[in-house]
């Protein structure tokens, strides 16, 4: 089995990327092909064994083979025309845009490359905050109270305190916790500049968070342990992101069965059927024995792979039981029953 | 301005789409350019002079010129290497698999492309007619009831009579009306042999439903008269189709202004902010002078250009006024960052 790495592209999570997919080369026993997607979006074909961080902040990269697609996968330039590149399915890295906001999906997609990762809808759930909310409430599964608002909108807000937050990106950027209205014209002001719409979420201290990865392989959940993650008011950008070079595995959190099982019911909800295909990490809140769901990592970090207890062998068998599409077949049987009725 | 049309793709739709791209032919004023994606999602430039719908059923189209796809635009192979197509903005015009669930909108933005037409995101909620419900839902506005069922799910049906539909496809394929639960197997055949989730909604006889598209040009609604479609009791592929060879108006249905009111406000909601950037037509039902949300046609048949009295200009317009994304700026703070605390 060889996985290709797609990571890097035009995000806030570019650098993220880099961290997570570079943690790999410690987690998986495959063959490894690493593709870099670079901020200008032109795809390098990065050999595994010079892979390090400062190739992609040297500008190094550039000196690579570039790839491009078309149909069946990413192809170089030869002598005799174009090569394509030799791997079984991609692993899509790409954290926060172009990763998952679905653009990369729709790429593989259309260009008929398997890939390991959320699809497009999947993508637009996950990566919009009004959408999770949106999708939770379908699915019967638990959120925090929430108002929405578009740039433009009379802002009232019904109780403080409240987290603001930007509805599309991920990792903290743009979002303030507001105790009381005097602090809620700044807070908007650095959300709206980050998005055109916002959520302003029942903020709760010290509430309880847990974490659960996991996947479906053959119609079977398979999950993570539950991680209580360490935290302080809200993660900054920093603290948050020292997961993503995590590839030690972490201790289980000490709850009841009974709440574990409350967790799985949930993640069950939010993978059915949207996510299949994919390695996502759910993020859950706990108040008096209610599960909330805050918010679905659909590229955890690192892939969550330290709270699995055999991650490459997860991946691998994911990777074996990926679903594929049947081809549409087009028929004109159609044009040609307006050719026929229309005379022309 | 010179719009390139693209149409066609690996969709139900395909032929829907040679159609409906056809009729603008009649119904824009500028230069239009046609870039063609055929079944195998390879991309042809048609050109405009020599466009039927022969061309397509008779695979004559597969003599013109191959374009490919790189940043910045279509490009095709000459002996100088690469030559770009020169257009405008692109109308997406490629109904169903493809154009409506997002993966062309994604194309487009990864490959820094002007396009008029919906989103990732709102391709999603739009395609999808459980995530239409739960988006629906969130805006405050209604929808009839329904049920939502996973393959291998147990089924009981709530109240008879129902419509039975997947969850992904549009144009009324795999949908049965279901009377009773005598008739509810075959139904659930049929329709689980086009998805893995489906949902059972109401189904009201004789329930008046009223079409009325419309955009959003520098902040202000710009919206079509309210149409009132002919209909059975549903309408079967071949009479839903019709509206894609239509470049006439009709006539505006008979309808109080209180409730065009009504149906303009849903609209708005609907639209605000996920649609910016398409022209798209909702379709209502109306019971008791209560509206509820039917669907979301992302990209409606021949741009419902027959709904507007002046589409060209609505159309030139809305091209005018596409936002502009700003590219993110990759800083490599944070590698630097882990750089030098891991001394490597």
């Amino acid at each position: 089995m060889n996985i290709a790495i797609v990571f890097g592209a035009q995000s806030f999570e570019h650098e993220i990327s880099i961290v997570s997919s570079i943690a790999m080369k410690d987690v998986l026993k495959c063959d490894l092909t690493y593709i870099f997607v670079d901020q200008n979006r032109e795809f390098y074909h990065i050999p595994t064994q010079s892979i390090t961080s400062k190739v992609f902040s040297s500008s190094a990269y550039a000196k690579e083979d570039k790839l491009f697609l078309q149909q069946g996968g990413f192809f170089k330039k030869s002598f005799l025309g174009t090569k394509p590149l030799e791997f079984d399915t991609v692993l899509n890295l790409t954290h926060g845009g172009d990763g998952e906001d679905g653009v990369l999906a729709a790429l593989f997609e259309f260009y008929s490359i398997p890939f390991i990762g959320p699809g497009v809808e999947a993508c637009s759930i996950s990566s919009n905050k009004f959408l999770t909310k949106g999708y939770a409430h379908s699915i019967g599964v638990n959120t925090l109270e929430y108002q929405y608002f578009c740039k433009g909108d009379d802002i009232t807000i019904a109780q403080y305190p409240v987290i603001i937050k930007p509805v599309r990106l991920g990792s903290s950027i743009g979002v303030s916790i507001v105790k009381s209205s005097q602090e809620l014209d700044y807070a908007l002001d650095v959300a709206f500049e980050f998005d055109d719409a916002i959520i302003a979420e029942t903020f709760v201290k010290d509430i309880k968070e847990y974490n659960l990865a996991g996947t479906k392989i053959n119609g079977e959940f398979q999950f993570s342990i539950v991680e209580e993650p360490q935290k302080n008011e809200f993660l900054d950008f920093d603290k948050k992101y020292l997961d993503f070079t995590r590839t030690s595995r972490v201790s289980k959190a000490d709850i009841s069965d009974d709440l574990e099982q409350k967790l799985r019911q949930n993640f069950e909800k939010v993978y059915n059927t949207l996510f299949e295909g994919s390695i996502i990490r759910c993020d859950f809140f706990v108040i008096d024995d209610t599960v909330y769901l805050n918010e679905i990592n659909s590229i955890p970090g690192s892939m969550a792979n330290y709270l699995f207890d055999d991650f490459n062998g997860l991946l691998m068998d994911v990777a074996y039981h990926l679903r594929k599409k049947s081809p549409i077949k087009v028929t004109y049987d159609y044009v040609n029953k307006i050719q026929s009725a229309k005379g022309k």
